[in-house]
C-alpha cells in the first residue's frame, strides 16, 4: 500500500494542531480516547465541506431535499433496522495475558504480516474462529495461542431518558443518520408532494462505540455523516445506483481530489450485506494507505419494509399517474464529513520547494473549501484604518482574515499554510488610487485591482 | 401574560407539520417524549438561523472566531464546571398516589393558581420545602398533602464508553456547549494569536434530561445552542456585558423580530448564579406567553479558574504589550437555535385578510431566514423546459423551489405559507423577450425583469 505522496500523517496532524484546525478533544484533561475538537480553521473547513455537499446534493438537485432528525430516536427504530440485534464487533480475549481483541482485526493484521492481502469482509463468527484455529494465530500481546470464543459487542452507545435510572427507558445515540430518513419517508413525501424518484439527504452526528478508533479523524466514536437515501422504482434501482456512484466520484474530483488517489471497489457477492443488491466503495489513498471514503449501496426495499413491519404503518408509495402501489427501492451514498475532510487535507497538503532553496508549506484547498477566503494585509501599521475598511467590506460576503504583524513574506507563508486562496495587500497606492494587490496562493502571481471590483472578483473566483 | 397577537401555538404547529417544517420525532413509532425532527423546510430554516448568527457574531466580527468541539468530553470537565455536583432538578414524590413532581414547578403552578406571580428563582431546597409545608400545598394528581423530601436529580444524560459496560468509563452528553470553549481557551488563543478582548463562538447540540420538556420546540431534551464566550480584561467586563446585550438585541430586530415582543429582564442579586456578576435575559412574547430567549451573563473568571484547578494547567493570559498576567473575565450570550427559530416563526406567522373576504396564511420571515428564497412557477406545463432552465440558473446561488401544479393563485398561496419572499413566473413573454415576473410576498406587487438581471436582483434583495 503506497502512501499518499509520501506525506506523513504526522506533518498533517502537526499543522492541524499548530494552526487551529483540529485539537485533541478535552486536551487539558488528557483527552478522551480518540476524540477531536475542530478549532477556528477546522470548524470553517468542516462547514464548507458540508455546504459543498448540500449545494450539489440538495440545492442544485431537482430531486433531493434535506432533513435534520433528532439524534435520540424511539428505540424501536433500532430493532427494525437490525442494530439492536446485529450491530456488533466480534471480540475475543486472550486467556493467557487477558488482553481483548477484535477478531477481524486480528486476522487482517496476521494476513498482512504474512504478505497476504487483508480481507475478512463478509466472514461470519464461525469462519473467523476456524481461521484463527487453523493458522494457530498467536496473541499479538503475549505470542501464545489461547483465545476465548468470539462474543459480539454492540456498538451503540446507550443512555437513559426519564426521571430515575431504574424507571427510565433505555435509548441509544444513533449509530447512523440513515434511519432518521427512513422513519420520515412518509412525512417528507406527503409534505413535499415529491414523486418517486426523489431523495432525502441528512447531515448530522452519529456515534459508534468502536473498539479501535484511530488514524486521527479517520475513525472516531463521534463523527458526522452526510447521507442521501434516494428512493426509486424497483427495477430502476441499478440505473440510479450507477448515477449516484458517478455523481459522488465527480463531486470529489470537482473539489480537487486527484483521480489517481481514488479507486472504486465493488463488493463481491459474498461480502454484500444481506439487504444489499450492490455496493461500491469509493476508496481514497490516505497517507496511511487506501481507506474507505464513500459507500454507495443499493439497499433495495429492506429498510422501508422493516419499518413497515415494526411500526405497522404503510410506507408504500402510490404513483399518481399509473396508480401503481409499491415500496420504493433505495440507493444510499453514505459519506463521513470528518473522513472526507481528512481526504481533502491530505490531497491539499504540500511542502513545496521554492526558488532559492526555501520551502513553503501550502494547502492547495479548493477555494470553496478554504476556511479563510481572503487575507487582508496592510503593508504598514499606519495603513491599518484602510485595511480594516477593506476587511469590513469583504467580510460582508466572505470569511476574511486580517493580519498586520510581521513581514509581508511571512504573512503570505502563514496564509499559504492554511490554504487561503487570496491575499489582498493594502499599500499607499490604495490610499491614493483606490487599488489593491491580489496575490494568488498556488501561482503566487500578483495583479492590481480597483477596490470597487474586489467583491465581484472574489465572487467569481470563489464559486463552486 | 398576553399571547403573541392571539396566534395560537396550534396553528403554528399545524403549519409546521403540514408543510414539512417540523415533525414529531420517530413519529411512526409513537414518538419519543418531546422530540422533534426538522423536515425539508425546517432544516433549511434552521441552517439559515445558524448562518445568520455565524455571519454577525463571527464572520463580520473583528473579535470572534468559532470552534466545533466534540459532544462527548472527558468527564473531569463536568466536575470542574459543577455539572456533576450541582446540575439537577429538585424532585419530590407524593406518598399517597406515587406521582413524581418538580418542586419548583409545583410551587409556581400553585402561585399562579392563587393569582400570584410565579417565582422560585434562586430558591434553595429548604426554602421550597418550607413553602410547600407552609401553604400545605396539595398534590395536583390526588389533592392530598403528603410529599417526600426533595431529592436532586442530575440532568445530564450518561453513557458508557469502552468495551464492556462494567469496565467502561461513564461519560456524559454535554449539557451545554460553553465548556467545550473554556477547555480550548488556550489552544484557540495560541493558534489564532488573538489578543484579549476576543471571543470564541460555538454552535452545536446539547442534551438535558428535563423532567418536563414541552411547548413544542421551546424546551426539548436534545437541542442546539449558539454560544459565545467573550474574554476580556477584568474591570472591562461590565462594559462588554452591555456591548453584547445590545448586539444580541439588535441582531433579533435586524431579523424582523418586533420590538414590542421583546423585553429585557435583569436578574436580581439574589437570583444570580454564584459565579455571575450580572445576568440579563432577553425575553420574547411566545404564543404561550413571555419566555426566556437569550441569556447574557457576566461569568467573571469562574470557569477558567475552575478548569485551572481541576486540570492543573494555567489558563492565564499574558498581555504582550504590558506583560500583565491575568485570567480573563468572560461575557456569555447563550441562545437556543430551536427556541429562537420558534420566535422567528411566531412573529412571522399571520392569517391575513385579503380584499374580497379571503384569507391567506403568510410567514413574513426575513428573506435571509426564509427556507426557500425563490419559487419558479411556469404558467403552463409547456413552459416547463424554460422554467427548469431558470431554476437551474438560480439554484447555483439560492435555495429555489419549482412548482408547475395548480393555478398560479394557489401556487402563490403555497409559497406565502412557507415564507418564500419571491415568486418568479415564467410565461410566453419569457420565451419571446427574455423577461420574467417577480412577485413579492408581503406586498404582492409584481415587476417585470430581464432574465440576465435576475441573479443580481435576488443577491441584492436577499442580503443580510
Amino acid at each position: 500500500m503506497a502512501a499518499n505522496n509520501e506525506k506523513s500523517m504526522e506533518s498533517i496532524i502537526a499543522l492541524c494542531k499548530g494552526r487551529g484546525f483540529i485539537y485533541a478533544g478535552s486536551e487539558i484533561y488528557g483527552g478522551l480516547a480518540n476524540s477531536w475538537d475542530y478549532g477556528p480553521l477546522g470548524s470553517e473547513l468542516k462547514n464548507n465541506v458540508k455546504k459543498a455537499w448540500h449545494k450539489k446534493f440538495v440545492q442544485e438537485s431537482p430531486y433531493n431535499v434535506a432533513i435534520d432528525a433528532a439524534i435520540l430516536m424511539n428505540p424501536r427504530t433500532w430493532e427494525a433496522s437490525g442494530h439492536i440485534g446485529g450491530f456488533s464487533d466480534p471480540l475475543m480475549d486472550c486467556k493467557e495475558c487477558k488482553t481483548r481483541h477484535r477478531a477481524d482485526k486480528l486476522i487482517e493484521d496476521y494476513q498482512m504480516a504474512q504478505g497476504e492481502e487483508a480481507n475478512t469482509n463478509g466472514w461470519d463468527k464461525d469462519r473467523m474462529e476456524a481461521y484463527i484455529e487453523e493458522v494457530q494465530l498467536p496473541c499479538p500481546s503475549c505470542g501464545k495461542h489461547n483465545f476465548t470464543p468470539i462474543r459480539q459487542f454492540n456498538l451503540m452507545f446507550k443512555t437513559f431518558q426519564g426521571v430515575t435510572e431504574d424507571t427510565a427507558s433505555t435509548i441509544y445515540l444513533r449509530p447512523e443518520t440513515a434511519q432518521g430518513i427512513f422513519v420520515n419517508f412518509k412525512n417528507v413525501q406527503r409534505t413535499t408532494r415529491k414523486r418517486v424518484p426523489f431523495g432525502i439527504a441528512q447531515i448530522g452526528k452519529s456515534f459508534r462505540n468502536e473498539i479501535t478508533p484511530g488514524n486521527f479523524i479517520f475513525r472516531t466514536r463521534e463523527f458526522e455523516q452526510m447521507e442521501l437515501e434516494f428512493f426509486c422504482k424497483p427495477g430502476e434501482d441499478l440505473e440510479w445506483f450507477h448515477y449516484w456512484k458517478d455523481f459522488c466520484f465527480n463531486w470529489l474530483k470537482s473539489l480537487g481530489v486527484k483521480e489517481d488517489h481514488l479507486r472504486l471497489r465493488d463488493h463481491a457477492k459474498e461480502e454484500l450485506s444481506h439487504y444489499s443488491k450492490a455496493t461500491t466503495d469509493i476508496e481514497f489513498l490516505f497517507p496511511f494507505g487506501w481507506g474507505e471514503l464513500w459507500g454507495i449501496a443499493d439497499r433495495t426495499d429492506f429498510d422501508l419494509k422493516q419499518h413497515m413491519t415494526f411500526s405497522g404503518e404503510s410506507l408504500e408509495y402510490m404513483d399518481p399517474t399509473t396508480n401503481e402501489r409499491y415500496v420504493p427501492y433505495c440507493i444510499e451514498p453514505s459519506l463521513g464529513a470528518d473522513r472526507v475532510l481528512l481526504a481533502f487535507l491530505s490531497d491539499a497538503y504540500e511542502e513545496e520547494p521554492l526558488e532559492g532553496g526555501d520551502t513553503r508549506t501550502v494547502l492547495h484547498l479548493h477555494p470553496y473549501l478554504a476556511p479563510i477566503k481572503v487575507a487582508v494585509l496592510p503593508l504598514q501599521k499606519k495603513l491599518g484604518e484602510k485595511g480594516r475598511e477593506v476587511f469590513a467590506m469583504l467580510a460582508k460576503e466572505f470569511r476574511v482574515d486580517y493580519d498586520e504583524t510581521g513581514s509581508i513574506g511571512k504573512r503570505y507563508r502563514r496564509q499559504d499554510e492554511i490554504g487561503t486562496p487570496y491575499c489582498v495587500t493594502v499599500d499607499f497606492e490604495t490610499l491614493e488610487e483606490g487599488t489593491v494587490t491580489i496575490r494568488e496562493r498556488d501561482t503566487m502571481q500578483q495583479i492590481r485591482v480597483p477596490l470597487e471590483g474586489l467583491t465581484d472578483y472574489f465572487r467569481e473566483h470563489l464559486a463552486f
